[in-house]
Parts: structure tokens; sequence; C-alpha cells
């Protein structure tokens, strides 16, 4: 059985940074999310592709143990292409081929079910309140969500956050989706909804958490060298999920940790395209980065 | 005798923020790094004011036990009026009258010149570079700038910073600086010149620390009311530079702890106009936050 189901989009990405260019690439919200899942635990995908999607890139994640018995295959695989400009903080989208995600309808096979841990990746939201109502009687559900959302989905993207668990957005999103600069008051906003917790992602400027009456602020790590954002946030929810899977423990303490080998995962899913960094790496250098976490906050 | 010596400006602000509008009230960056390091040491300011500098103004600054032997008196006081829109990030200047600080000469008071901490609050470069020869043997030069001199006295600038220890500036003026988008990299060409230690502030995302092979990331404190920013970096680099010459230690450790009571003052400071908030708070009320700050970073 698996320990996280995550729902999400699985994508083949054309993306262009200043350190380089690849060309229909293993991407999607669900792709990244499960990859970094897999560190800490196993991860089922619900979602779907297109019959050219390539078997190697199928093979890749069955090999780390991720079952894609909720993966399902017609038409073409959504396509995402986008480039990033010099200061890499936003990625600019040239083209989006929605293709088999257009009319996609969630499906839950049966093993699921029981699943404890669900994270919902970004996609539309009325997807990710079908796999919530599909899950017998979850522990915790955390899900992300963007901007797209919150512009053309806002009603039933506030329904979907009425019944997770944990929040998970970026800090443009937050502002965005609850009409304020300041974060804290965003924060509280989301809380007054049924969540027991709000994830801030703000980049290169590190995590915050915010429950009902603590707050937690976790670092960014140093990167001198970033090749490509995308997936970031997908990661860091993925391995953030994975890690409170794998340790069965939802206590404000542990999503602390959880935030933190999130921010760890996905600080390496930066240093090279696609999940081509995260593929390289070893629970050493988790562990090892996961103290360099501890150092840098240290006073 | 002082135990740091503050250069700064000092001026009579006219702001406006979405929460409440002053006028000609005590501001420059001297006014706040002195107030700011008065919790910690004994500051001396080297500044100038004009005539009609209001004398209630003075005594405020002259009763927290600030020296204001260096304090030049001719013309008219430096007056800037400004406005923060919606979002606070970015204060939007309407006006700007150097009046006396146009034609100021750094004239260092005999008994200041054997001072060992000194902080070099936002000003000309050349005048900083004046207080620096002065100084006879200094333990630790902290400097601040601004974009203002990043743009218009660049060479100059770099001179200065060469002959400083501890280099203050945010995020913006860091990438500006040093032509980058890449903080890690700003902080790294920075610490070829020869400073010992790059400090970035970036406002609500907390504080970083470069040193040679160690960084440190400070958070910020979650304010949720954030009434006037004006003066919140300077607040912080007087705080920082006053906690290190009371107690006398410079190691990179001793920075972090600084920088965190330098971050507790600039978030007080942010909660009102001028230095009001500042002159509410007691060693109490700075303790708890500092704990406070401890709590948000724990994992």
């Amino acid at each position: 059985m698996a320990d996280v189901v995550i729902l999400g989009s699985m994508a083949l990405d054309t993306i262009e940074t200043p350190f380089g260019k690849v060309e229909r690439v293993l991407g999607g919200s669900a792709s990244y999310a499960a990859y970094a899942a897999s560190f800490f635990a196993k991860p089922a995908i619900i979602s779907v592709v297109g019959v050219d999607f390539p078997e190697n890139e199928k093979k890749v994640l069955l090999e780390r143990g991720i079952l894609l018995d909720g993966l399902k295959r017609e038409g073409k695989t959504f396509h995402w292409e986008g480039f990033y400009e010099f200061d890499m903080n936003e990625a600019k989208t040239i083209k989006t081929e929605l293709n088999s995600l257009e009319s996609y309808k969630v499906k839950v096979p049966d093993h699921y079910k029981d699943a404890k841990y669900v994270f919902l990746a970004n996609i539309d939201p009325e997807l990710q309140l079908d796999a919530i109502n599909a899950i017998r009687k979850p522990e915790l559900i955390v899900m992300d969500t963007m901007n797209f959302w919150i512009e053309h989905k806002r009603e039933q993207l506030l329904k979907t956050i009425d019944k997770a668990d944990v929040l998970v957005l970026n800090d443009a999103e937050a502002r965005q989706l609850f009409n304020t600069p300041n974060l804290v008051k965003a924060a509280n906003k989301a809380l007054r909804l049924h969540t027991r917790a709000v994830i801030i992602k703000k980049g290169e400027h590190g995590a915050l958490l915010f429950t009902d009456n603590k707050h937690f602020s976790a670092p960014s790590y140093p990167l001198e060298n970033i090749k490509d954002p995308t997936g970031c946030g997908d990661s860091f929810g993925g391995a953030l999920t994975g890690y409170l899977a794998k340790t069965r423990d939802t206590s404000e303490k542990n999503i602390r940790k959880a935030i933190v080998y999130g921010s760890v995962i996905a600080s390496f899913n930066a240093e090279d395209f696609s999940i081509e960094r995260l593929k390289k790496i070893r629970h050493d250098d988790i562990e090892k980065r996961f103290k360099e976490f501890r150092e840098i906050r240290e006073f």
C-alpha cells in the first residue's frame, strides 16, 4: 500500500534558463512531488498522461517505488513551454497545451482509498476536491495551488481549502488569495477557514509556517548556482508530505522538520533541470544539507 | 567616553503611510541608528542639523545618553518628504531638501577619536571615509549605504567599503552594487573586497550574514501591523553595532546575536512613526522579543 497519495499534473516541459535549455523533459506537479516524496515514503500518483508519454520516464518513477496505478493514459501529454530571465524569479510561459489534462476526471484506484496522507499538488481545485472525497479516512491532507486557480476558480478553491488540513502556497499567491500585502494577515485569514496550518513558500527567502498560536520561519539554502527553479514548490510539498507520512506525526513541531526536509529537497531540485539533480542525491546528501539548515539559523 | 560613534544624517521627515501622516518629525539615519544603539551602549553622533532643529528633539536624544558634541548646527535641517503605498515595500520620495547636509564636512571631536566601534549610517561615502580616517584605532567599522550612492558615487563607495569591516545593505542594493541577481554571488563579491562580513537586510524576509566560510540566516518577526518602515534599516545597523560595542566581541557567533538584536529593534521601530515606538520599549520588551526570535526558528 502507498504511504502518500499524490494528485497533480504530469507533463513534458520545454524550458530555457540563462544556464541552458531542455526539451520535452519530465515535468508536472505530481512528477516532482512524487519523486521528492519517495525519499521518505512510498508515493502513489493520481494523474493523466498521453499515449506519447515516454516509457523510460515511467520506468524512472516505477524504479523509485512510485505507484502509477492511478495514472490514466489517453490522448496527448500536457505540455508546458517556458523560460526564466536573468533573475530566475518567475517562470514566463510561452505555451501551455493542456491536452489530456483538459478533460481529465479524477479516478482513485480502490487500493489508494485507505491512504492516510494525501498531497494535492497544483491542479484544478475541483479535481483536488474529487480526490479528497474519494479518500476514506485521511489523517492529513496537504494542498498546493497556483495563481491561475486563484484568478479563475476562486470559489471552488476556497471550498477545497476548507477541506484540507495544510495549505501550501507561495507568497505572491497568499497575497493575491487573501487580498492583503501582509503575509501575517494573509495567513490569519487562511486559518479562519478550516485549515490547521498555512505554509507560505518564499523561494530564495525560505518558508513560513503559521498555525493557531505558533509561527515558524525556515531559512533558505544559500544557493549560488540555480540552474532551473521549475518544480521547486512541488518538490517542497511532496517531500514535506512524504516526511510526515514516514514519521506519522502531524504535530506542529514535526511539521517544522518536514518544512526543512521540503526545503532541502527543493534546494537540490533547483540545481539542475527536471528531476536530474534529485536522481543523483542519496540519503547522506539529504541529511548533510539538513544539518547545514540547522547551522545557518543558529544564534 | 562614547562606546560607539555614529555618522549619518539627521532630518525632519514628513511621511504618509496607509496608516497615518506625520509632519517634520525626527528622522535621518543617525537619529534612528543612535537611538537604537542606546539600548546597548553609549552612542555619539557626528552629523549636522539646521538652526531650525527643535530643541525638544535634541533633548530626547540627550536624555537617552546620546552624545551630541559632534553635531554641527547651521542653515536649515535636511528635510525628506515621502510616502508608502499599500504594500509598504518601498518609500516613494516627494521631496528631498538637503539644506545644511549639502555642504557638510565631517568634523570628529577629539574625544570621539579613540572610539572602538563605529557605525557609518547611510550618508555620502566620501563623508564616511573622512570619518574612518579620523578615528585612531577602531576595532570594528560597520557601514551602511543606499542606492543613491551606488548610482552616483560607485567608485568612492567601493573605496569606503574596502576600509570597513562589516558592510550592511539591503537586498536590492546588494544586487545593484555587485551586478548580480543572486545574493550569494553578491555577498561573495563583497567579501573579495576587504570586508570581513556582509549583512544583507531583506525587510520582511529577515537578514543574511555572509563571512568567509559561514552563513547565517536571521528570521524576521511576523508583524501584522506595520505603521511606518522608515528608519528600520538604520535602527537595525545602530542596534547591531551597539550590541557589538556592549559585548566587545566581534566573533561571527556574536555578530549573529547582534543581527537578531538589530532585527528586534527594527521590528519595534516599524510599529509607529519616527522613533515613537522605540521611546516606549524597555529592556524586558527587547529580551522578550529576542526569545520569540529564537522560538520562531526552532526545529
